[in-house]
């Protein structure tokens, strides 16, 4: 009922065994992926990143397989749209230890789309007051286990997008977008070496678009008193590329709130956008 | 194939929909209860934690409706075994937020019967490298996100246990079990307060068992240092009651040794499994 197009293992479907792992324990990954003429523009950056965390999680990654189903599935999808792509450990017996070179556990991927709903390109972030757990070993990878992400959009208006601290205080992300600030004139994104989920856009803006407009970005911690004298700050993800954040508020004030420019864009995140749209025209707004 | 016999809301079933909250977050918990001739002799600890867990996730729990299903089930089943009871948030859209006030939502769960492995009496830990996340807002309950323990147990040999510390270094638990440890002549468990499940078997111990062989139990940080001069560890579920912990291993040295008596027992220890073995013969040995 809930579920638009969903394939299991490149077969219609609208289930799974629950003695799939990713159910019992949320033993399995994600991506969620921008579809755009029929075609995944990331694909490749989303791809390299669940071979990563599929090797974290002992999930043997079989990438040729996964792009045979896109293929396949692709051609019966609308144009527009995104994909959710979940990768699991498969079927298992109960316990947590995990087999994967036995030849009877078989990963499952599931592929499923959804239409594009409505985005804005300006938010307002809430603080949040759940914190995410430092958990190094798991940190940056986008594995099934959402509770915390769950926890503190429980927290938050309808539509709204909430900010996200660690347990110390230090910036982490939004609810499903990694967050950038421009600072003393240097694009600063928090580092995610203890909790997050280091998204594929914010590598391509770290490697590529930030690079291409002059400036070097950083990966660092990022404290609230850095955001509150910050001159920008945005948000970005692989569906809906990078949104301006307007203001941020939380502890009874206002943490961010951004100085709008006469065509009311900001000007250096409007710059990202330009160069991001040259060569994503999807992102290109 | 893997699923023994599994009913979800009531009917015999095999799957779940891929759109279950369970499945795409986490969004869930699980209770694993012995089942001892026909009956579940700590059903009332665990539907009373299952509660508990629903009101921190914002999960409607009937429990009435619950123990309905039970009460059908439980005849149909062997009467030696074990039941897994998973209680997810139910069906949901893309995205986070979850609306349980929403008609539309409703709540879902899976019983599942599985025989009784071996156990043993006895049992060595194997220190795992992992460390559990600090997380206040979720330490204690059951859910459904546990990759913690799906990397723990990556690191142990088949048919082991491991010995779980939290980021800053202190014992939490083992890998599906609490842990106490006899330390000045008190027993010790570990405070939940930042990490691990809260077990009813721990509970049931805490409130009526150690209270009633004459000694007063005390919940608290636990160190290694603590654990290497114990005089008595064991750990305790709900599925196997308490089993001693005859070594302890870890950091290329023995971290515990429990000194045998000539009957093979840890006298302590002793004394609360033939004093829970009165109230619940099932766990009596």
């Amino acid at each position: 009922m809930f579920v638009t197009e969903l394939f299991v293992d490149g077969e219609p479907a609208e289930s799974i065994p629950a003695s799939d792992r990713g159910f019992l324990y949320g033993h399995g990954l994600f991506e969620t992926m921008r579809l755009w003429q029929g075609n995944l523009p990331l694909l490749d950056l989303h791809l390299d990143r669940l071979e990563s965390g599929a090797r974290t999680l002992s999930i043997v990654c079989d990438l040729k397989a996964i792009k045979h189903q896109l293929d396949f599935i692709l051609p019966k999808l609308p144009a527009e749209g995104l994909l959710k792509l979940v990768l699991t450990a498969g079927d298992g017996l109960r316990g947590y230890p995990y087999h994967s070179t036995n030849k009877e556990v078989k990963p499952r991927c599931l592929i499923q789309y959804f239409p594009l709903d409505g985005g804005v390109s300006e938010v307002r972030l809430k603080l949040c007051e759940y914190r995410l757990p430092d958990n190094p070993r798991l940190a940056g990878i986008k594995h099934l286990n959402r509770l915390d992400q769950v926890m503190a959009a429980a927290e938050l208006p309808p539509n709204s997008d909430g900010l996200l601290l660690d347990q110390t205080g230090n910036v982490i992300e939004a609810l499903s977008s990694n967050l950038f600030v421009l600072y003393q004139g240097q694009w600063l994104t928090p580092s995610l070496q203890r909790s997050g989920v280091a998204g594929v856009m914010r590598q391509l803006l770290m490697e590529q678009v930030i690079p291409a407009v002059g400036l070097t970005p950083r990966c660092q911690d990022i404290d609230l008193g850095i955001l509150q004298v910050a001159e920008e700050v945005f948000i970005c993800n692989a569906v809906r590329g990078v949104s301006s954040v307007m203001e941020i508020t939380g502890l009874n004030q206002t943490l961010f709130s951004a100085v709008r420019t006469p065509s009311s864009a900001l000007t250096q995140t409007a710059l990202i956008q330009a160069e991001l749209g040259k060569h994503y025209p999807c992102f290109g707004e």
